[in-house]
């Protein structure tokens, strides 16, 4: 794949420059010579025949960045002083705050705040626990919690490792939903101990989103969970991944046409994001679905690299008992998922799938099969990548699935939320909007979270999820 | 004891009132003849020959604030709408929030704080873990973590309704020295699981402020904690207490001119803060320390009442080995700190005391020995209440003590941190504004918590707590 500049590899460059007529274009040359793409210039100072620039450059990756400081180098005439990376000058100091909602200037203030009124809020929660709910910040907060072992395309790094990420989505949360979440890595891999520490921690937080545990360890956790608390659980690499999926393949159906129930689908990948991708699909009527794993298609009876979860997934998917490899079962499918990894189809595989392939190759970030390699043979694709058209983003779901659920003080969460939360998202877009590079709203369209927050509260009321 | 009118127990009362001449000035004598203490008074809207006012009241207590506004129903032509509680008002939602620290407007800065950016961060603290203070909230984090099982006079209520008081405890810490605090309120009160558990939640913290956790089970969970962490844990309600009244005393022995460590003291209290206190002053050189439980003085061979706790105590106290009666080993003494009950001394055991008595009865809401009776025949009094002089209040403490230790990323904390952070907050009083009702900052000068964490810093430093 080619990899293009980008703001996430951006360098500021700060630069002496002689201050002579053409220096500035000759370090743009090398810049652009070097493949640099220059943003922003910024004089600094100048100083004796001296200019002090910061000049921004985004590249393609870190070696590339040295390339271009290597490159701004060799120009005669001008001396990098330092290189500051913008990413890391972004998460300095930590992404997220607490900030108080009320000053505390006085004597007054703090006897309301704190001790001695204080005594009689807590008083009255102790007399009705849901009182927890109007006068703590349980009533809009969520964990995010992860033990580090499945963290982006990264594996097992490790908790502290994990809490960029962590802050980063409760970023998310605050600015697309207004809830105040706050990230828990945990020191623990077990999951008794995973599962006993969320339990202990529950009491401040009107939901969990649980995040970046690798499978099969998640379906447990997040099961047991559910279980034992009285707060929605929510593992987002499953659900919300399922969720925006299928409002994604709702809207292509709405697009072509097409019943979605009578699609043909194969599924790639059988942890988290394929397992619950595969049950929304089942709960949305579909009944052609044929999930496939390292070892290829999953069938009732198979014996090869199961697991308890892998073998009640078998059960309920594959009604035509196909065997075989990823390829074999993709022949005449209308619609491919992936959520695996990269490169395992080819285009030849799009080709033997029916008329109108469907390829939503949503692997991050180099997905199933190149877009560069499919564009010209399916009729929709979409990817997790927010450079190619049709993006699967999860910031679609989690901000207004949890907002819905803390709106109504849901105890939990079922199907019925998370399938209306995917129809929020695809009729976001109105019918004559849809086109098959426009079948999802983009990250940023600020009316999805309100849809499928108002849609999730209605949907939790009515199956009975709200106290 | 006589109660005052307080802010803690201030209703708004809105009224209708037909609008003639002489009609508020009969609310204000209703007011004023039920005892209440008149505040604000708002003009909410006027309609037709009526006007709709918000009177705001300072009451005693919910019965009297019950009385007030039946004072104010007897006046002819006033109508009561509705009454609002100014505290509950002030918990209303929660009283702390998450902030972003940067704008998401795009997908540049979604690609650094997010997803691709994020995963070059990640990995820079996957390879060196320290990193995590210097890219995330680690570094400014402190978790206020409690069972719920000794809140305030409360008892055990539980986590739920301890909650108003660890997110007040989070204002404070935000307030006075810029800490982001996350209140954990714990479902469980087995010690086992209450150390798994913030073992298994420490690595997003830069702290532990381990909260109203009932004795003896808070000395244990805070030893094994502080073994197997390596960030500081700080059981507030020990060493906070301990922190203060050291303070305090060491004012008392710079206004006295004499010796803090030839003092005779009488600690009655063998709980968490007595028993801190008294290990504290043993640190300070203090020798002759007996402390008191309800079965009178600890000595070494004690059978009655005894716990691991108490004969550790015993065997470090009392050098004369005295028996009997707290009204006993009053007499002589010089110092008396009272960390236990209302009314366990008498102004009959004072007049035992040495010349010049000290009398610290720290008993909240309700002192060892009420001001009143104690005035006149001590040198030195202290409280834990803000309406007297003398307040010795946590918050002097923990805010400056967690911010000096975040500032050097102290990986724990020790005797000497809390020596100099006492003697810190004794030296924000100069020795000539120093005065038998001035021996202690008030909990507003906001020099203190500065002073402090310098201090802090200095001592963490010296003695080898910094990475």
């Amino acid at each position: 794949m080619n990899y293009l500049c980008s703001p996430s590899y951006s360098i500021t460059i700060r630069v002496e420059i002689d201050n002579k007529i053409g220096m500035f274009a000759r370090i743009a040359t090398a810049i652009s010579s070097a493949g640099g793409d220059l943003g922003s210039v910024d004089i600094v100072r100048t100083e004796q025949g001296k200019i002090i620039r910061d000049i921004t450059v985004n590249a393609r990756d870190e070696d590339h960045e040295k390339t271009i400081v290597k490159a701004i180098k060799t120009v005669m005439g001008v001396k990098v002083l330092r290189t500051m990376d913008r990413t890391f000058l972004v998460h300095e100091g930590g992404k997220i705050e607490i900030r108080n909602k009320l000053p505390i200037r006085d004597r007054s203030d703090l006897s309301k705040i704190y001790t001695p009124g204080v005594a009689r809020v807590c008083m009255d929660i102790h007399q009705n626990k849901e009182h927890a709910y109007r006068y703590t910040i349980k009533g809009n907060s969520v964990a995010v919690v992860s033990d580090g072992t499945a963290v982006l395309g990264l594996g097992d790094i490790g908790p502290e490792a994990a809490l960029p990420v962590m802050e980063g989505k409760a970023m998310i949360f605050k600015e697309f939903a207004n809830i105040d979440a706050f990230p828990i890595v945990l020191n623990t891999k077990n999951v008794d101990e995973i599962v006993a520490t969320v339990k202990n921690i529950a009491p401040a937080f009107g939901g969990i989103n649980l995040e970046d545990i690798s499978g099969p360890r998640c379906f447990e956790v997040e099961a047991r969970l559910r279980k034992l608390l009285d707060i929605p659980v929510f593992h987002d690499d499953q659900h919300g991944t399922a969720v925006v999926a299928l409002a994604a393949l709702i809207n292509v159906s709405r697009l072509l046409k097409r019943d979605l129930r009578k699609f043909k689908i194969v599924v790639v990948g059988a942890g988290a994001a394929g397992t619950a991708t595969t049950r929304i699909l089942l709960s949305s009527g579909v009944k052609d679905i044929i999930v496939c794993d390292r070892a290829g298609a999953l069938y009732a009876g198979r014996k090869q690299d199961m697991d308890p979860w892998k073998r009640e997934l078998a059960k309920i998917t594959n009604p035509r008992k196909m065997k075989g490899s990823i390829s074999d079962v993709m022949k005449g499918a209308d619609v491919f998922i992936g959520l695996s990894a990269p490169n395992v189809i080819t285009a030849a595989d799009i080709r033997k799938m029916g008329r109108d392939p469907i390829v939503f190759a949503l692997a991050n970030p180099e997905p199933e099969i190149a877009p560069e390699e499919a564009v010209d043979i399916v009729r929709v694709m979409a990817t997790g990548r927010s450079d190619y058209p049709n993006q699967i983003n999860n910031m679609l779901g989690f901000p207004g699935i949890f907002r819905g659920l803390l709106d109504v003080r849901a105890h939990g969460v079922n199907e019925a939320v998370k399938l209306a939360a995917a129809q929020a998202i695809a009729h976001t877009l109105e019918t004559k909007e849809l086109h098959e590079d426009y079948i999802i709203p983009g990250p940023f369209d600020r009316k999805v979270a309100a849809h499928v927050a108002a849609a999730v509260s209605e949907a939790a009321k009515k199956t009975g999820l709200t106290r």
